[in-house]
């Protein structure tokens, strides 16, 4: 019964009817289940269904604003500021990627600069959005203090993912989505509940050493990637996310889970016309090409070599043909939530 | 002697001549000095002087073309594609640095990829030509092969480096310049020199297995930051500065020293405008603050923290106004070269 598939789209119908019912408008609702249920599906569990009870409860207690009003700032030419109104991330980023395709449209290329925001979920759903434009889609967003600057232990910088998409031919697209840490606070969170001690070099103690306790790396800050090129990306992204956009910035950022008030996340949303550049069919038939030649090289293990983004769009179209594995706790969450609103019961 | 400080202006007019007297134009060769003693004068040895002769051998054979008419091949709105026809990357991405500016002061942000290029030097040279203009740059190369995909041994990926410049208020831009392997080359080939074994984690030996010895590893491939991510990144650098533009991609980047033919590098240069997002005082100061909180923080060792590019602009400061160290070995070809020319001797 626990390893039961539910159908894709009945249960990001049913994600939508929470949102729904907890007071949301309906498109807005759509925009936020569809890019849960993405997370979910492409196997990024962290940021998938798990969320709704917080989305939820941000929405209840006004932390996040559902009534929010999604307005252009300021634009200009290619470059535009969306002020998100502390709505959510999702919708804010959501209509931010088609302003960024709108403009690219005329322009060759757009950028979208979000204000005021909260929590996006994952970066590649928007950069997916525009790279199903014939675009290069390019998505950034600031978040809760994670990482220390380089040389220091104090975590200030978020793990502030970059997402690019390019589209390809034949195949998916080329899906980039990382984040700057060695590791997502996830894996350490899981390790301390197995009871594992984690490598050196995932994470410091709250005074700067090197620890191999879950405990201590939970209490302390997780490392970045390179060392100063980890940190350094953590910081550029910070700055353009939430400086550029005026939004908070190191070590502003309010965790989601923190419910005393609005986040003030920043996002940065990028779309490159690919015929402004280059004959689109050759580019795309030059990305199949690519791929061929990367999934046909010898590999460490002979073990198959996958693209970035190769595993997660496998996985989603695995949902999608054959359903949802989700989690027990996950499920009772949602359930309870459907107790609330007197929804049918998700199972 | 051979630790005396030479003139910073002096040896830069010293080596425009020496481009100058090879046959390539004032413009441009001032051009290309300036950039090579930037990276020399910021510490970034291995992308500065020592590749003056490089240059020139590459111009004397026709690998690299002298006589080079860059021209904007396509230009709609905020992007453009520039066709270097073979010349200098130097120049290029000089050419598009300021388009990029031009473009962004109309449309609020722009866009220039670059074709039919070569080596360049340093990312950030070109970042910071933008972030003079208050405004944030963002330059990227594809290079020739270096690193393996990410579960493979081949290296078929670039070292492509990222740069991202931030003007700030009162001091000088936080400048991110960072390749996407743990170490460069010329690391192990200081290894190498001084016998030295290399930590297990900076590249693979040529079969795909961990190695500790210099000479393997430089048969080898350099291992990206973070495994996926940092191959991931390089990938899709490749992909946006060689797929997008028509150049060169995925294995087919020439290294600099391959003189039998143009490298067919491609570029990306973008350009965001500040004042269409947030008042440019308000981003510089608050870039200030930033600098001041990190400067701040405790630190692992007591020891100080330096922003990105803190330490290189540092470098650069003290070489103006002290003047350069030049390698022995570096300015021994410096001096051939003006043998060559009649030029006086740098020493
Ligand atoms: N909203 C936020 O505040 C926030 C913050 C951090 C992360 N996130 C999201 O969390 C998600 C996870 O981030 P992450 O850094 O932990 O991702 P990750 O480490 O799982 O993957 C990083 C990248 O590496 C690729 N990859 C992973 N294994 C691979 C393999 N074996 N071969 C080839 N490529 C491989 C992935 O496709 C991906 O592109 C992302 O979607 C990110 O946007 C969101
Ligand atoms: N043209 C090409 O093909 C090509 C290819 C690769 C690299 N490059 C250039 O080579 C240069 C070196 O690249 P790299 O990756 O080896 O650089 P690096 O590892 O020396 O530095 C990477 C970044 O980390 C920062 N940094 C380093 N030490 C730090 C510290 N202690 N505290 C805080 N920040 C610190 C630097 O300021 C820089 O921004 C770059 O200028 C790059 O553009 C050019």
């Amino acid at each position: 019964m626990k390893e039961e598939r539910m159908p894709f789209y009945a249960v990001k119908e049913f994600v939508a009817d929470i949102f729904k019912n907890a007071g949301l408008n309906a498109a807005h609702s759509e925009i936020i289940a569809d890019s849960l249920i993405c997370a979910e599906a492409r196997g990024i569990k962290s940021h998938g269904l798990v969320r709704v009870s917080t989305y939820v409860s941000r929405m209840e207690c006004g932390a996040t604003n559902k009534n929010a009003n999604y307005r252009i700032e300021k634009i200009k030419g290619a470059a535009a500021l969306l002020d998100a109104d502390n709505g959510f991330g999702q919708v804010a980023a959501y209509y931010g990627s088609k302003l960024a395709v709108t403009l690219a449209k005329r322009y060759g290329t757009g950028v979208v600069g979000i204000k005021n925001s909260n929590h996006f979920g994952i970066a590649s759903y928007y950069a997916m959005l525009i790279s199903d434009n014939d675009m290069i889609g390019i998505v950034s967003t600031n978040s809760s203090p994670a990482i220390a600057p380089f040389g220091s232990y104090i975590p200030l910088l978020g793990t502030n993912p970059l997402a690019v998409s390019i589209p390809s031919k034949t195949k998916k697209p080329i899906v980039l989505d990382m984040s700057a840490s060695v590791v997502a606070r996830g894996k350490i969170r899981l390790a301390k509940l197995k009871n594992e001690k984690i490598p050196i070099g995932w994470a410091l103690d709250p005074y700067g050493k090197d620890t191999d306790d879950p405990d201590l790396a939970l209490k302390g800050s997780l490392l970045p990637i390179g060392g100063p090129k980890g940190s350094g990306l953590s910081l550029v992204i910070d700055l353009i996310c939430g400086v550029l956009t005026g939004s908070s910035f190191t070590g502003e950022v309010k965790n989601v889970t923190d419910m005393s008030g609005p986040s003030k996340t920043g996002h940065i949303i990028m779309a490159l016309d690919i015929s402004c550049f280059n004959d689109v069919n050759k580019f795309k038939r030059d990305i199949d090409r690519v791929i061929k030649k990367i999934k046909s090289l010898p590999s460490v293990n002979n073990s198959e070599i996958f693209l970035p983004g190769e595993i997660e769009n496998n996985a989603e179209e695995k949902a999608k043909s054959e359903g949802i594995i989700l989690d027990p706790k996950v499920r009772e969450e949602l359930n309870k939530l459907a107790d609330k609103y007197n929804l049918n019961k998700i199972l």
